[in-house]
């Protein structure tokens, strides 16, 4: 039996779908469809936000579950009378801070997802604009200015960690692809060699990069167990040999790898 | 007087950051100290947090606020008994979800931001890829596999929210720079002319991109009011004469942007 599941909000929703969707992944054989229903900030559209939950219900026999960040009360009160299972995130947390700060809350407009502040919006565009700058060796090479230099071979995850990193934290990322001709020679490239407190190695099983690379190029050397097999032993025994700390990412999520590299370089997030 | 806040998580963070964050917005003229304490996944790592939170607490005069998503029962109860306001996600709404579903929830390390699945990392991935070779007009050009194709002038935000949408949501995201040329013709560009359905403008106010162009280049026509506000007139004006809907992004987040082009054009998101 299949379950929907709304998100609501009165901004982007990214607030409820990740509360949502942490909760939900504890229930293991459930199937739920997921709608996120974003930029309810009037009474008219969270009237029809609730038709629609009821005509879900009414179709599905099940009532629906509804996770709900709306602030302003005169929104809560009009959704919670849906034929739903309300979840308010607000209600339940609001009260707790505001006795803990004794201070009211503004009970405005959702804002966690919102320039609240020009200045951090701008880092994270930089930050954005320098990882695609320094991208795979990239032409740039201001390097002076980089938090943290991923190295790696070919699709071990460094342009998504990179990106991810730039765009949710405003970090400086940079990416620099270890070739078959500097594995070779098991030395640092001679480009970062300067920067070797930077350095952060990415490594990952044999036969996940293999099937990642096969998607990409079916046939030829480069996706073959051989070529991929040198490549990762190559560049595991360049990290050991230079001690440049490495972390594994088969089976890790590109938000596990980056929480994983922040915490273990101390690198500090430019933006919150 | 500053408090302290920590986001203590079995996992990345990333789910007590993003509840806390929304929160704590709602709370002004309080200043906040954020720390992100990942990885808690062990009794004695949890003891150790506790020392920090108490050492933390001692020194400010004010105890704490704690955000956690731990799972396991057993490090909750460890951190919850620091001296601090202890705000449980889990413990909120778990117990009502199992009601609801009549499941027990499995209670597992937090798996919100893990691999739960190959394939749409893999989506969030190729997304990514697709993103780059398509940024700012690209080489790739293979438009007919994009979601959506951003149009807007030099820095109106297209590439971050491509990258965005393609890690957030692994939407084909691509881009295509306006320039001085094609806006002076007031028609669509040949390379984009087909994928019309596909389109969405971006626009900004004069001033917010004049501020963000002098940043990059401080001097010449790039960012002189002439030039920006010509651009954006011209802009606008081919996004109505050819009905391609459009946002304003200034005082948007790259969240806002984002979810605001998914809402209003339904393209269904490819990743949860």
């Amino acid at each position: 039996m299949q379950r929907t599941v709304y998100f609501v909000s009165d901004q982007t929703g990214v607030t409820a779908e990740t509360l949502g969707h942490s909760l939900l992944t504890q229930f293991d054989g459930q199937e739920f469809r997921l709608v996120t229903v974003p930029f309810i900030d009037s009474v008219d559209k969270a009237r029809a936000t609730v038709e629609r939950i009821n005509m879900a219900a009414e179709r599905e026999g099940v009532r629906p579950i509804v996770f709900s960040t709306l602030v302003q009360d005169e929104l809560r009160t009009v959704v919670r009378q849906a034929n739903a299972l309300f979840l308010d995130f607000f209600d339940a947390f609001l009260g707790p801070l505001e006795l803990e700060l004794q201070m009211q809350s503004t009970h405005t407009l959702g804002r966690a997802h919102g320039v609240t502040d020009t200045a951090s919006y701008m880092r994270r565009i930089e930050a954005t604009n320098f990882a695609m700058a320094h991208d795979d060796g990239g032409t740039a090479r201001s390097y002076e200015m980089a938090d943290v230099i991923l190295i790696g071979v070919s699709r071990s995850g460094k342009t998504p960690t990179c990106l991810y990193m730039a765009l949710q934290y405003g970090v400086y990322a940079a990416n620099y692809p270890l070739t078959e001709d500097e594995l070779e020679t098991a030395t640092l490239p001679p480009a970062i060699r300067s920067y070797r407190d930077k350095l952060y190695g990415l490594t990952i099983s044999p036969e996940r990069l293999q099937q990642i690379r096969r998607e990409r190029r079916p046939h030829g050397r480069y996706a073959s167990p051989q070529q991929v097999r040198f490549e990762l032993r190559a560049a595991e025994t360049l990290y050991r040999r230079q001690s440049i700390p490495f972390i594994n990412t088969t089976d890790k999520s590109i938000e596990e790898i980056a929480a994983a590299i922040l915490n273990e370089t101390g690198v500090e997030r430019r933006v919150r």
